[in-house]
């Protein structure tokens, strides 16, 4: 199966924001993915519903909204308003992670769950028979410019097969330092959607880079 | 002393915020208004640093952000370093408003103080004498489409008693609600900054409202 | 005019609540006064909205509703759903004392700022003419078998001042230690509506009690 | 070994509750189930300690309280004091789950730990060998009318397993949707308390619903 | 009326403080003020109650707790059981100043409000017929080598004209950026308590400085 | 390999902390053990930054900081500006547990995850590569006086075959309730770093205790 790539519009030019989001689209990345932070969660404030909003008639990728912030409980009916076709919360963030993942497929959205790098998998096996979609952080979230921990490859092996094991069919997200390097190590590992943010958003060739990244998570690539 | 017309982006065209900054700042706004909210002091969470720094370099118009979020210590840095010309602290935000306007400060940045329309002027009578600007809130921030507050007048012409009396010489500015004619009603009663959202950008002519509003806010307009 | 007498249900027994409250009402009280705790604004945890909901069918008083909860924006929708006739929200409890009651009367309901033994008159000023009724905490909110602080009867009266100089008529209701003396120091300082609770509700005879209060507060007494 | 039924009062008619706990309590319950939640752990507050208080002498049955609170610390000896048999403690709710179990314990209380839908066992697994009790919610709490999770079926049938391999002996109560199908679930998988609150008490004959929920979890029964 | 000084430990030698608590004993100092910082409240961490525990066998001196912490009232049983003569809560700290202040008289403790430099007088107008002592902060709270704010001036001025005025006999502190200079013009507005830290534990002589100030806020001394 | 042995300064004389501190390193301790606590996380206030900046230069222990406190990452920078050697974070204090370490590490200390009774080893597995040290409570923190938990063992027996079959090397650190008979259940089960705070510090013979202490995790005692 061919990975998903999801460029991060957090290292867009948010003055032309169109424009950016165009270039990765007919590039043929599918997802967009939305960085929602509220400066309590992680200590940035990024965007929030509205952004999300505006950008809905702009494109036809899936909005991939990840949500960064407490209480994300009160805020699934906004995204969900704004167009996001999956909206991630942080097992972290809320004692409450069933519900919250409840209210978000009640909305007709996809529901994920994300773990940050020090939160075992054990964590969330009581919901990984609803989720659509579980993000393994592969970087601490909140921070640019942060390096891949390969320490995580770990915790993307033992979901990918929980889910052979009980035959269940959530998508594999990864986000935070991938390159054309750590996204094989990632796809190896069993992971099929791929956010990349500075590494596509470069001042060169956005579009090059999410060809490359596409290329590199197809099917046809033989490992090693 | 003509008005100054404070645009504010949190009702423009994400998707193509340089066009819609440049439309504005040639009409002859002097500021641009920055709305950050994060979500826990308010209920939506708008924008944040980064933002503030990627619209520094398209526009030579007067930063001026105003924090709707709860820890506003943690956040002057942040929005110093981003090129913010102005910042405005809620005093119902922190214990410690006297502490982070003096931070605001200590950066070279300009300090506003803002009160809700539920606080009273007697609240902030200790920072009158270091501030450069107060910011009356002429509705409840954080949410869209409410109208002008008449009540807040009062506070408007206290300040700029106070102002008089004391021979201090920051300004008052007014947010939410302005229109051609709630603008007349801050004005006359002492405010010199105004912010406009919905307003200017309206689907037909920011521009012209701009200029409409600067007309409204000249030394040249007879009162009553 | 003659004083309206608030029996406050803290202090019935919840096992007959039904019987504990026609006692009251049969005896001529028009409020009935539900105090709601969270267990975080103050120490203790009361009831909620469930609570008004089943009594609403059970009596024709005017439900009048003290919040001492943290966040009290988000409870105004479940007791004005519940039935509440009046709802009150502590200053000291939302940096949006204005929002929130807006967000009451937009209800329909009638809206009420409370201020605690600490807080002085000047901080609700900006909401005095949007109020239906001011509750005077004549005792420190959470905890019962407190007495009545006479160091309150001075915000009664400026209140009461401030009411008649600026031709507004909301309702100056007193809560927290209110007997056959107390009352009668409340009412000549211009209160209205009187809370009482373990005075009345004692074991001998509720009904009683509240034809004695409701004497003591009426036009035909004379003040001394 | 019959199952014990623990309906709980949150379905009750408030206003004639000595009358609704009295119905029960004939009809065989030995426990009664008491929901308190405070607004802030759950959105609904519902009631606290006064309400066990006034219960108490009402009944010979297991008060067995199911506090959905922030801070729980804060409120143990309040229900110890009013007279609580049992107190439970979400694992969700403090970092210092074992302390609130040993200061339950401490005061002569038997000791519960709750999990949430989305908790696993694990989350546990240190406190199992101390507590009298666990609840595995099988709903999410604070939210009337959901139903049963079957999702939750797995948690029981861990416990009940760990149970007799270490050689334990806590009860297991389930909670949330349990009528005449899901108990049966819950009561194959292991769980021996089960707590029943719309189902009992609605308007027809709790007595009936009680005896029958009894019926189908006494040892008698044959397991398919 | 002569000056009462109060040396602040937080400046002192940590490893040696039985001896530096003398030195400032002996030179006269009738007060030692004590600064309980939390992380939370304020930025630093200081030292709790059994410092003040440990401290007090070692002293004649008035201890003068000076807590800067979130949640005031869960700390003054604590600091009464280690022997405080006086505890001070900020106004900006608890929504039930009164309570706190009266939970520390019901102790037999002096009870002090502490405002900081951005809070008006007039937020502790109701409290000041109740309270032994006032802390007037002269620099904000919890940072280190911070100057005297002559705009703070005023406030100890209002303080001291209510004073007369109503007849009270609350003292005055003062506390920040004090030294030979700044205490002449806290005496002179009023003020009758002062905190001394950095000016007096330097490297050479506490006993000397205690000296001086007691010096300079004797009655002897004459006022231009 | 020897037991470490880490004296906690929660224990000494605060009055003559020169003196105590020289005494046990004099007998052979290598940890000063230092319990920074709160008063949020944990309801005790103990000591902070300073107390770690003065004892830095009295002694040439390892500095071994533990901080039970809320928002650890806060106060990573002001431990390490102090002089810490170790720095010890709760998993149950942060969302972030793996950024906080990194953030330790960083700083060019040594990093510590700790763990309270009630926290199952698996909540820190994915941050067993990286760390340091592991402290496993073996009483709740922030109290004096309690006994040592034997279910914690388990715990420590789990760690130590983690850490051998993984080939890591972090150390594994008790605290709580240690004396002459604990402390060789601990070292039995695979700790190596023992803390160890009244036993020590009582009013007898500390040195002799550290002593007594270092003998009973000397590598030549038999193993029953």
């Amino acid at each position: 199966m061919a990975g998903i790539i999801a460029p991060s519009i957090l290292s867009a030019d948010y003055t032309n924001l169109e424009r950016d989001v165009k270039i990765v689209e007919n590039a043929g990345a599918e997802y967009l993915h939305i960085d929602i932070m509220d400066g309590s969660f992680v200590p940035a404030i990024s965007y929030g519903p509205n952004w999300v909003k505006q950008l809905r008639p702009e494109t036809n990728m899936t909005l991939d909204v990840h949500m960064m912030v407490v209480h994300p409980e009160n805020f699934i009916d906004q995204f969900a308003d704004a167009g996001a076709d999956i909206i991630g919360v942080h097992v972290e963030a809320t004692p409450h992670i069933h519900r919250a993942l409840q209210m978000i497929q009640n909305r007709g959205v996809k529901a994920e769950v994300v773990i940050n790098p020090g939160t075992p998998v054990s964590a969330i096996q009581p919901v990984l028979d609803m989720v659509d979609q579980v993000l393994v952080m592969t970087v601490n979230p909140g921070f640019g410019g942060q390096k891949f921990l390969p320490s995580t490859l770990d915790k993307i092996s033992q979901l990918n097969t929980y889910r052979t094991m009980n035959d269940l069919n959530f998508d594999i997200e990864v986000d935070g330092g991938i390159n054309n390097e750590t996204i094989r190590l990632a796809y190896e590992a069993g992971a099929n959607v791929f956010v990349a943010g500075s590494y596509v958003y470069d001042k060169k060739d956005p579009a090059a880079k999410v060809a490359q990244l596409m290329k590199l998570t197809s099917g046809s690539v033989v490992t090693d």
